[in-house]
């Protein structure tokens, strides 16, 4: 894919599909419930209507799809675990050990693991997709993540990856992410996008310590020194400041867009992710849920900055999609309620009487 | 069931395992995850341990148990509905039309639906236990809701549906409600109880107007004027301005604390229930999730009240167990986490470095 193709894929997604959300905001009104009670599943249901065209749509179908990629920047001590962790763990999650993998089984999704980046060759395994893009990204206090190039060889990575399970029959996507590290490129997109100061934007990742958080600061201060990226050009931000998962999600959020597919956006990585394709095309805001919202920081910044209102909140920060994928069953949980439910004429129930 | 009977029920529950609490918060810590990264789920799967005695414990096996009943208070025009809509849901919800026959199916659990004192005949329906203690309350703003007798055999019916529930194998429970107008009763519940005003802890139920919302404050205040029911004698309170389906909720939710269930406590009704029994005894609240947070005022002063902190914020208001079934598969979510991941050992995924 290059930056045309790229620009045509975006220039084709549609807004929702009115008369589907019409339809189904009917529906929802002659449903054996007092009006409005069922809150926001009532809105989730109807936004999921817009989304499929379908008044009675259906997400039992589900899917989890987590790229993986490595980061330059770990070699100025940004997290507490070793950069090895990131290899080491997408085997934990296609061979059923990482919290990502038992929440996909409880839910019902499938899971799907791309290795967009990872900086260790990878064996062959049933769930892992081997497309990696470069061996890690350069160390974005001094250097850019990735070339243009790389940047966009990533992005078509998630559109692939997208295409591949809606082509398999999946009706929702659940998005995640694992790479050591990741929070420092995500803190350094939200300042550049939201023009915020990195202290505000920058959380403790996976525990760091006072001392480590305050050199965490300091290395996207000089990330965002270094690169001055361009807030009104995301695929700039991207490849200066992102991460080859980062560019993935984005691409996997674009192509959810493109084949009228809920995606559910995780924590703090996924949603850096989800900021620079609403930059791209702000349309794609409404194929999005944020599935919960996280202690980092920057989580709730970016929430705010797309528009988006968490489904779950539940103090998790641990990525890999775990947030997206718990709220995937009370999205699910929506669409079954307005396609199952009676209405008051079905139910034999009487209507109000004052 | 007397009095003293309930009394030594109630001294008999006991508090929760901390052995197996402290094995089960062990075990999470050496979890392929950062410390504490599963936030609220982490907290979760240890009080079940703590509840069940098991370490790793299993919430597979779900049911949701929904008590009906009427209430005479409905006659100075409490609710938007008509009270014939109690009977109408029942036979709703054992035919699968309803929010919660939906939701039940789609979270996999049980669900059995307890006929304490609807205000008509039912017919005999699979999943409908038939358990009338009277055909409905009296109008508690100007007569006691129920004798002691009733409230003690309303009660009994709470104790025996969970009872029948665990041995048929449940091993955590949803509560809900059905009962047009039983909002009043709740709120009634919840002055006498935390000591507000009748206008702090009602709301607008299934949708009042201004005009009516005042009249239902007005109807409150004459119930808690008329019976000035005594804060420190839960069961006077329960009877006087309760409700049959209140009392059997409370009979569930002590019944839980008995045989060491998790039980899942819905919106403003349940909690008023889960009031009285925390009333009666406190550790019972150690047996208890609150499922969600309704939008009734009452119910965030009941949850304080008791010291519980709600999983789900949906803006839901609809009760029948609604947002605790929702809740339900959070809460297997997290045992499932706690028994299956895999350690950092077992996974040989590094620990970390700084």
């Amino acid at each position: 894919m290059d930056e045309h193709q790229l620009s045509k894929i975006l220039s084709s997604i549609r807004p929702l599909n009115a008369e589907a959300m019409n339809a189904a905001r009917e529906r929802v009104n002659r449903l054996t419930k007092p009006l409005g009670s069922l809150g926001m599943l009532e809105e989730i249901a109807i936004q999921v209507a817009g989304i499929t065209g379908n008044p009675t749509p259906s997400t039992q179908k589900k899917a989890v799809v987590v790229f993986a990629a490595d980061h330059g920047v770990t070699r100025q001590g940004v997290s507490l675990y070793p950069k090895e962790v990131t290899a080491q763990m997408v085997l934990n999650f296609v061979k059923g050990g990482a919290a990502i993998s038992v929440l996909s089984k409880h839910c019902g999704a499938r899971l799907l693991v791309v290795d967009v980046g990872v900086a260790a060759d990878l064996p062959e395994h049933d769930g892992l997709l081997i497309r990696k893009v470069a061996w890690g990204t350069g160390d974005i206090s001094c250097e850019p993540a990735m070339s243009m190039r790389q940047a966009l060889d990533a992005i078509s990575v998630g559109v692939e990856a997208v295409k591949m399970l809606v082509e398999d029959g999946a009706q929702i996507i659940a998005i995640g992410d694992m790479g050591i590290g990741n929070t420092t490129p995500s803190s350094a997109i939200t300042a550049v996008l939201t023009g915020k100061q990195a202290r505000e934007v920058t959380g403790r990742g996976t525990g760091l310590d006072d001392e480590r958080y305050m050199h965490k600061v300091a290395v996207v201060e000089a990330a965002l020194n270094f690169h001055r990226p361009d807030p009104n050009d995301p695929l700039d931000v991207l490849s200066k400041v992102g991460g080859l998962e980062i560019a993935a999600l984005v691409g996997a959020v674009i192509a959810c867009g493109l084949m009228r597919i809920p995606v559910i956006v995780d924590g703090f990585i996924t949603t850096a992710a989800a900021a620079i394709a609403f930059s791209m095309q702000p349309l794609l805001k409404d194929y999005m849920f944020a599935g919960h919202i996280s202690p980092e920081p920057g989580h709730r910044v970016l929430l705010d900055f797309i528009g988006l209102r968490p489904i779950l909140s539940l103090n998790m920060r641990l990525g890999e999609g775990t947030g997206a994928v718990l709220a995937m069953h009370i999205i699910d949980a929506a669409c079954q309620l307005l396609s199952r439910m009676a209405t008051f004429d079905e139910a034999g129930v009487s209507g109000p009487i004052l």
